[in-house]
Formats: structure tokens, sequence, C-alpha cells
């Protein structure tokens, strides 16, 4: 599988390559069921589900699922179908995601709506919204249900909230915390928790599963944002640029506009985010720029604090392999900006 | 309210109407339940859902839930959750839909995606079908939530086998039949049985139900594509040649141009649709076409045929108003094309 495949070419001592091994027979069982669920009488849309399901993401949300219900001791088979519902939840968001931006590239690969069009990137994401509530139904918990068409609003709500972002150099950080809180982090909270869920253990612990995952999401994101502006990203085999490109406004920009020593550097940030007018070189010196103000550094100290956030919330946790693997992911989750 | 007033000004006496009128109690809850959900504290959400949500739609699907959970005498209040949960299904695949067809006019307004562009109608799309699974989360069957999940992934795989038919005069009968099968026919057969699942009756019951939205919803189609034929909509106040100005290939042109009399006639299928070249008298053409081959009276015919079985379907429930006005809707269903 070609999954499997790229996560073998990458670190395989990284924490989430050990959370993999730790639930490494549930996330076989995942794999094959999103690969037999993705199907339909209708090739484009296995076809075009899988150019992105194949394209070498992380798994990371059916991750958390699997890792909170085996925490719990569950003993069904009821994570399995969760961990695919939330991959395909996230999948669906990606592709309306591509369709929204306009986006060119997604992992590396020409995005599908580049492939086939806007048209069947709308509607196979539908599809695999469906298809991840066929599977939480067959889950057969109402609890987990809740949680995670709870989290589906959310995240289409931040989705429209970040519209109001684009081109807009007056975004405040408090409205890009939110669209983050929304887009990102609440699947990872939901994903986090809906595995414990299945398992029905205290409030207390499915409470600290859904912490961490908020926390995690939201340190997640803006290191990636940090990324975006970092040549370490490009060590990484990863495309720099892109948000700067779309014109999105993320932290590293809002704090460097806030921070332009002058007229000219503001006119500078004006022209390449609020009227989207770039040069070839502008992108060079928008990284100048973010690293020069300082808020690179400054994104990442905040991750660094939603990361310290995302541990401390496990702390009601009894101790177990798994839990000290979550740990190490939240922390390598801004180690590995660095 | 805005639908309570197009309401009115319709046919009061419309067998549609009477169904209202059975179930009018229940309807204004749902009507209350659907506007107080389509809220969202990202503004331009209920600004964008009222637009479509209170622009005079016949609520038919909720209709259909609200009956059935009358007929199998359920007592809570699930229904109406599930009925504005059909309603809110209904009005995210009509936004993609707008998108999708890149529509101009949706029930006689501007379509969403022509006031705010594509991004927020996909959106905010998205959103109202989470809503949808959280109404259904809270009416709280995962019976009912397996009947509309499935649904959803049909109506996305019929959108999707859909989009092969676009400008395609090759499309077969029996593709447009699957295609309405899926795209219309599935969530009036969901919404019917959804509500009459609730009270948890016999298969035999739930059965009747969905056969009988199922019959209905092809019925219905079918003879919709007529009518965007037809001198009859335009006396309603619809608009007459949507289907054929965006060239899609709906049964009334299958039929038409599989009897053109000549070459020079399927040349001008061939211009209209499959290149999409049209020029402003070509509707009239196409009108006086799809009437003197008889492909009109044939996509009518057929129509008959399944809300005949619609009626039929029926017969295994116990004798009610409420069956009796379900008869007459599929009834009324062909009847208003003539």
């Amino acid at each position: 599988m070609l999954t499997a495949e790229a996560r073998k070419t990458s670190d395989t001592n990284s924490p989430v390559e050990r959370l993999h091994t730790l639930v490494a027979g549930d996330m076989v069982k995942a794999d094959a069921l999103i690969h037999t669920r993705m199907t339909s009488a209708v090739p484009l849309i296995p076809e075009l589900a899988r150019h992105l399901i194949d394209s070498g993401g992380k798994r990371l949300r059916p991750l958390l699922t699997l890792a909170g219900a085996r925490m719990a001791g569950y003993e069904g088979d009821g994570h399995v179908k969760l961990a695919a519902a939330v991959e395909f939840i996230h999948t669906a968001t990606l592709l309306h995601d591509d369709v929204v931006d306009s986006s060119i590239l997604r992992r590396g690969r020409d995005a599908a709506n580049v492939v086939w069009g806007n048209k069947p990137s709308v509607l196979v994401g539908d599809f695999l919204f469906s298809r991840a509530f066929q599977l939480m139904v067959e889950a057969g918990s109402l609890e987990v249900l809740g949680i995670l068409s709870n989290a589906s609003a959310i995240i289409a709500e931040g989705e429209v909230l970040q519209l109001k972002s684009a081109n807009n150099l007056g975004t405040t950080e408090e409205h890009y915390l939110n669209v983050v809180s929304a887009k990102t982090a609440a699947l990872f909270a939901a994903a986090a928790e809906a595995g414990m869920a299945l398992a029905a253990p205290s409030r207390t612990a499915t409470r600290a599963m859904h912490e961490y995952g908020q926390n995690l999401g939201i340190a997640f994101q803006f290191v990636d944002d940090a990324l975006d502006y970092s040549g370490r990203q490009a060590l990484m085999g990863k495309a720099v640029g892109d948000d700067f490109r779309e014109a999105k406004v993320t932290l590293p920009v809002i704090l460097a506009y806030a921070r332009a020593a002058d007229r000219e550097t503001r006119a500078f940030w004006g022209r390449v985010i609020e009227t989207g007018v770039q040069a070839e070189s502008d992108l060079a010196r928008a990284i100048a720029l973010v690293q020069e103000t300082g808020a690179i550094a400054e994104t990442l100290h905040r991750a660094q604090g939603y990361a310290d956030a995302a541990c401390k919330a496990l702390s009601p946790l009894p101790p177990s392999e798994i839990k000290e693997t979550l740990v190490t992911v939240a922390e390598f989750c801004v180690e590995r900006a660095y």
C-alpha cells in the first residue's frame, strides 16, 4: 500500500511512528476498511478518493482514535470503524478545502480538483462524509456519533470563518485562533475523544483525551503555518510558501505585519496579501520578514504552549505506553520545526 | 414566515396542502427548529442558509417524515428533529448541486452561489449536513441514523453518476433512472421511512413507507424533468428550460433524440446538448421536438407508473386520513403536469 510505503521512508523513529507501532494491528484493519468502504458502483468515486487517501498522509487523526480506544481497554471492533470514519471526514474536508482554496497541490501531488475538476471533488467529499456516518452508525454508539457530528459542524463553521480572513490583514490573532480551533483542532479533539468514549469510561477520561486532541491540533496547525515559511519544510520534501501564494493570513503574517518596521514594509504585505499581486522574489522577502521580526519564533513559542497543555491534559489518565507516546507526539509536534 | 406566505399563495386545495394541514402542529415545530438550528456564531451561515430555506420550498420531504411518524402513532418529539434534519440534508444537496451545475436561479431567486460565491455555498452545505446529523443524534435512533446516512451516501453517488450524463446524448434510459433513483428518490424514501421507523413498528410498515417514498421520488423527478419543457411550468411561475440551458440529458431529451426524424434534428440535439452552443430560438425548437415526438407524453406516462407503484406500496398500512392523503399526493404529483 502506498501509505505504508510512504511511512516506511519517513523517520521511523518519530513518536508518531512509535504510536503507529503500538496500534499496528488495529491500523492495518482500519486501512483495509478505509479501502473497502471508499468503493462504490460509481468508479470515479474510489478513483478520486484513492488519489488522496493513498497519498502518504500520516493517519494522525485515526491514530488518536485507535490510541484512545486501546487506552480505555476497548475490546470490540468499533474503534476500527471510527478510525476509518475519522479519516473519511478528514479526507472530505481536504477535498472541499482544496476546491475552496483553488489549491494546486496536496501532499506533493496535483490536488484532486486539478485532476478531476471541482465538481467531482465536492461530490466525492459529500460521499466520504456520508460514508463516515455510515461507519459511525455501525460502531453503534450514539455518544460517539454526537461527538463527531458536533465536530463536523464546528469544522464547517471554522472553514466559513476562515473565508473572512482571506486577503485580510485586519485579521486578529483571536480570529486566527478561532479558525484553527474549529477547522483543525476540533477533529483532533473529537478523534481522540471518540475512541475512548466507545469504551464508555469516566467523563474525566474522555475529557482528558478531548483536551489533549484540542491542544495538539492547535499546536500542530501553528507549527504547520510556521513551517510554510521555513527552509526546514523544503528539507522535508514539502512545498514552502503555499499559504503565502494563496494569500492566507496565518499567525506568522499577522505578527510580522504588526511588527513591520516601516510604511514600505506594510505596503509590501498589503500588496502580496490584500491585493494578492506577487512577484517571484516576494516569497523570499516574506520569509526574511517573518524570520527577522521574530514572528516565526513567536508562533512556535505559542505552539509550544499548546503542546505543553496537551501533555498536561493527559495527567488524569493512568500510566501506559500509549499515554507516554502521546506525550512525546505532542512534544515532537513542535520539535519537528527546529 | 416566508415559507408559510409562499404556501398560502399556492393552491390551498392541493393534496400536499392537505397533508400540511394534517401535520400542521408538527410542521410549525419543525419549521421553528429549522430556523433555530441553522443559526451559528458565524453570521454568514444563517444568512446564506435562510436565503434557500425561506425561499418557498414545499417542505415535501420533512412532510413525509412527519406523516410517517404520525401514521405509526409516534408520541415523542424525535420526528420533529428528523423532519428538520431531512430539510437540512435536502438544502445541503441543493447548495452543492447549484455549485456543481453553476446554476443561476433556484426557486425563482438568485442561487446562493451567485449571491455569495461557490466557497460559502460548499461550506454552508457542509455545515447544514453536519447539523442534520446532530439533529438525528438528538432524535436518538441508531436505526434512523442508518437509514439517513445510507441515503446520503446514495445521493452523493447519484450526483457523481449524473456528471457522466452531462452533455452526453449517449446517456441511456437506464443511466437516467439510476441517477434519479439515487439523487432524488433516495431522500424521499429515507424521509418517509425514517419518520415511521422512529416508532419502531413492523418491518412491513417501514418497508411500505420506503417503497412509497422511492416511487414518489422517481415520479416527482420525471414530472419535473417533463415540466422543464412545458408551458404549464411558466403558468406556475417557474422558469422553463433550466435543464435545457444547462444541457442536462433528462428523459425527455433521451427519448426525443432517439425518436429524431432525420440527421438534421440529431445534429440540432448534438449542438445544443453536446457542444452546449445554444441560440435564443433553440429552446422553442427543443420544446416543439419533445412534444411532437411524444417524449413528454412518454415521460409522464412512465411517471404515472411510478406514482401508481407509490400508491400500491401503501396497501399494507391500515387505513387513515394521512394514508389516503399520501395516495392523493402521489396521484397529484403527475396530475399537476396536465
